[in-house]
């Protein structure tokens, strides 16, 4: 009966063995991060007494073999040389009485087309379109619910609840996205979310080598990626390095207490950057800052612990080989460990140049935003951020230039003051610039429902420095304001499903308001598209005079005049005052009524009028 | 009669050589700037047929001789040896036909005490006042109107024009000022304005080298600087470099054109330092700004010209070696051309090591302002500036800290936000702080007259990072404010004139509530001035919380705590929130009422109170 047991055991080790995970599953040859240390777990029991490893694979060496503190988990190291050939192996774990586990590892052929068909970065070229996937469009009705998620909500009537939007949904809308201009979209985060609610927004991972299965899978995401390749626009995706979900595996079944930052009480962060920076912080600020957790729900991970490091860079570069992105946005930047987040973007940079990569700064002031990102400040630590979001454009631009009265430092003078500290990055260019975004209130409630202002906001956008970043929604003028539901800022994009009356992703779905609103969007990321002076070209602007703020995009080709009226009264251009824009032009078209004249001596904008002329 | 006719003409041009000016008429052997180009000037004709130049004294010899375009002018040039001997020469200038005239000048005898007894510089260890010397007090009535000078007003029921006070009365009000902890005073310019009028201010040169008669000339500023000096105190100069008077000598007859900045119409400055160092700046608006006049009445001078910028640096070292000065504040700083005030700030610190130089940085924004100084930013043009009048701890500080409802963004945590940017700061303690000044409104019209918010800025004034000033008469809160007429706040101090009915110099002239003003002010200056952790010991601030503001400033020695609530409400305080600054310490005395007392968990701080205690 002695070999039936064996069988038996080794049948039942068999099946184990299929329940052990690894992440990552895979990695390629020929990447600069060769040496790859996979997390092996396994809830049965991974370290076991006279545990070996060992892998026979050409061109893969086995360099490091680590237990972790649970026994669950065991670190192994890889070296994959670029002669490695595309195949499977396996990790054999062998313990004492001939016991064996295999787990299986995957050497993928490497993408073709680095930095020209993926991981091509975006540029002030591009413009960017902010999608939160569950909100926007249902492709497949079947994924709506999955079984044995522990979200089971699906209710369009409320905020909270999962709506049953999804990546198919996105890319049955990339007709639609392209014809309104848009080259690049940014998703909310696409990885799996599995908490028991509020899992709309994806900000809770509970397992990075997972695309949420509610949004369609690790498949429907390669789909969408590969038609958007298709069809010349970029994808951008959603990283969050420093936390994760309550009910992440690795915070479930921990490898370690040092994964996470512990207090002795819950603590949160005080979400003040200045801790960063600041001469006369308090330590146990700075600590609160980047140490406490970001809300009960997402633990704050402890990223100078070197395999929470390694797990939080190889899970970055994996997406970007894995599916193909070509830029991330990097949400809570400042909360994170910016020596760990220098390390993070080197690797990325160091394995895909072009790659763009914006962190969240949700901040107060140019120099506090300065210091999370290539500057020209002469300061012990130095960023290597190559973008941020750029809050300051936004808080201290274009909402005061459209709500306030204008005044000395108020109004549209508050935008000139903060763009002529530009001089403080290294590249002003590489920002990315908004009216709205999923955590603050939609541009068309702050400006009260100002269509005109609406308008102003939309065109100042889509002719500023930067790159401009378009939240879903805002191209038909959604509205919706963050408190005291930030739900109501993440609501549907009507249309996007099939039980909707009417369909606002079709002209004739939308009212005549929405029409003008879309138009405009259309023809100036358009007009933008097709004209580098305006997207590349140089930034030339003018002191704002009674609200009056005149700038110009310009290279050797073009000069396109950006006239904004945010006067209350029309007002006469003195074009001496701008003689070193007009040059020797005298004429111009202008882009938003498409109609052309001479340039006059009694050129009159009108109130709360953004003109866009190219000079001919 | 042929010799008589010679006597007479001989006679004649002597009495002439009289009337010729020489600027400087002085100098000294062992300067670092040995080599000084005098203006000789003589509205009879300097520039004849024939003329030639010599000298004839040890240690001096003449190396340029450079006609200007305006023939009542040549550029002299000597270089005085370290060896030369103080006594008096003469430049002669000899003409055709034996023609001579003969120009004294002096070489004078170095002060001695270089750092120590003058040109010693303010530190964060001082406390300076600022005095507009017509309003402070009246020393010498003699004096109060000058034959000969354009503005004979005198009525002091009028704010704009002279009201009679003098050095002479700032002399007077030393021991006034040494028992309020003062150890500097800064005047608003005390050089010669003979004006037609709004001659109140001095900042419209009519003569570099003369101390305005109506002030009491040299000599009274002389006698003060010595006084002071003998008194522990120092002498803060004011600096125009950027403009003159519309009637300055040399404005009037012009030596060349070259020496201002000309418009076809009258341009005033835009005020707009953001051209400066805004990536996108029109070159027109840069120009406009260093190159417009500063008002109608003062012409902006051309620092590009060698000549302007000679006779402006030996200016200012004159007036530190002639008056024995400590330091200068110096106006308009960013409209000056800043190239040229580097190289003036470098031959001042090279000749005098310890002199202080802050600039007047009447800006918006922390970075705009960190331009103009010593800073840590990596940018081409790099400012040698030591300090500035902190504008942004006022504008974006002081001022909403108590004037603003707390938020986020608003009231105190401005202050704090704006004091974390300080690292972009070389030496942020070099920074001149204040609650307001000649320009603007009086603090206690910015609180609105409320008592407790007022002494809540005194308290911070005196125990915040920096060089605290305070303007005349803050001390017992006078009110006043810039609009409609800046006089407002330029009034006299009541006592200051002998026919005045009351004296609040002393305690009784003044009312019980100016008492408790100047106590207050008395008791923190002489804390302040015998607490080196309070005036030069590091900074430490937490995040302030519902209006709540800690920090402490604290050495090896001491710890000082400081506690500004501003909110509506008491508050109490959880020591365990400041462990890092409480350490080993267990009591206190509280330095504003004088009382000792345990540290207790209890501790409670009034509602628009401001307490400070010195930990034991």
């Amino acid at each position: 009966m002695k070999w039936i047991a064996l069988l038996v055991t080794l049948l039942f080790l068999q099946l184990k063995a299929l329940a052990v995970q690894v992440f990552p599953a895979n990695w390629w040859p020929n990447m600069q991060w060769r040496q790859v240390e996979l997390i092996v777990y396994d809830t049965t029991g991974l370290q076991q007494a006279g545990m070996k490893v060992s892998v026979n694979y050409p061109g893969v060496k086995l360099i490091g073999v680590k237990p972790a503190t649970n026994k669950n988990y065991v670190y192994v190291t890889l070296d994959i040389a670029p002669t490695a050939k595309p195949g499977k192996l396996n990790l054999q774990f062998s313990y004492t009485k001939n016991i064996t586990k295999q787990v299986p590892f995957t050497i993928s052929a490497r993408r073709t087309g680095k930095g020209v068909t993926y991981a091509q970065g975006v540029t002030s070229a591009d413009f960017m379109y902010l999608i939160m996937p569950d909100r926007f469009a249902n492709g497949n009705t079947a994924n709506d619910r999955v079984a044995g998620m522990r979200d089971q909500s699906l209710n369009r009537d409320s905020i909270y609840d999962r709506h049953g939007g999804d990546l198919e949904g996105v890319q049955g809308k990339l007709d639609y996205l392209k014809d309104l201009g848009v080259t690049a979209i940014w998703l909310n985060p696409v990885l799996e979310n599995d908490m028991r609610n509020r899992t709309e927004h994806g900000y809770a991972f509970t397992n990075h080598y997972v695309i949420d299965a509610r949004l369609g899978g690790a498949k429907a995401y390669k789909d969408l990626v590969n038609a958007m390749h298709g069809k010349g626009m970029k994808m951008i995706q959603d990283a969050v390095y420093n936390h994760v979900g309550l009910e992440h595996i690795f915070y479930m079944d921990l490898p370690d207490s040092s994964w996470f930052h512990w207090w002795p009480k819950f603590t949160q962060t005080n979400y003040r950057e200045q801790s960063i920076f600041d001469p006369y912080k308090a330590k146990a600020q700075h600590d609160v800052l980047t140490n406490g957790w970001f809300v009960r729900a997402m633990p704050d991970l402890n990223q100078n612990d070197i395999h929470v490091e390694r797990f939080l860079i190889q899970h970055a570069l994996w997406c970007v080989e894995e599916f193909g992105i070509d830029a991330y946005r990097i949400d809570t930047y400042l909360y994170n460990d910016l020596a760990f987040m220098n390390r993070c973007n080197a690797a990325l940079l160091k394995e895909y140049p072009k790659l763009h990569l914006f962190g969240e700064t949700w901040v107060h002031g140019v120099l506090n935003q300065s210091y999370a990102v290539e500057n020209n400040l002469d300061v012990p630590f130095k960023s290597n951020l190559p973008g941020v979001t750029d809050f300051q454009t936004n808080l201290y631009g274009i909402v005061p230039a459209l709500t306030q009265d204008f005044g000395w430092t108020s109004g549209v003078s508050q935008l000139y003051n903060t763009l002529a500290q530009d001089f403080v990055y290294k590249h002003p260019e590489k920002q990315v610039i908004f009216l709205d975004n999923h955590d603050v209130s939609r541009f068309m409630s702050v400006v009260d429902k100002d269509t005109a202002k609406f308008k102003m906001g939309l065109t100042w956008l889509l002719t500023a420095r930067g790159i401009p970043q378009l939240y879903y929604g805002t191209e038909i003028g959604m509205a919706g304001v963050t408190h005291p539901h930030d739900g109501d800022v993440r609501r549907d994009f009507i249309g996007g499903w099939k039980e909707d009356a009417v369909n606002k992703f079709t002209s004739e779905g939308r009212t005549k308001g929405e029409n003008d609103i879309f138009k405009l969007v259309r023809t100036l990321a358009n007009y933008r598209k097709n004209t580098p002076a305006l997207h590349s070209g140089k930034l030339k602007h003018f002191v704002p005079k009674d609200g009056l703020y005149i700038y110009a995009r310009y290279d050797d080709q073009k000069t396109i005049l950006c006239i904004m009226n945010t006067s209350k009264e029309a007002k006469k251009i003195d074009w001496n005052d701008y003689k070193e824009l007009i040059g020797k032009y005298t004429k111009y078209k202008n882009i938003l009524t498409d109609t052309e004249a001479v340039l006059k001596a009694d050129y009159e904008v009108g109130a709360l009028v953004f003109d866009v002329l190219e000079l001919r």
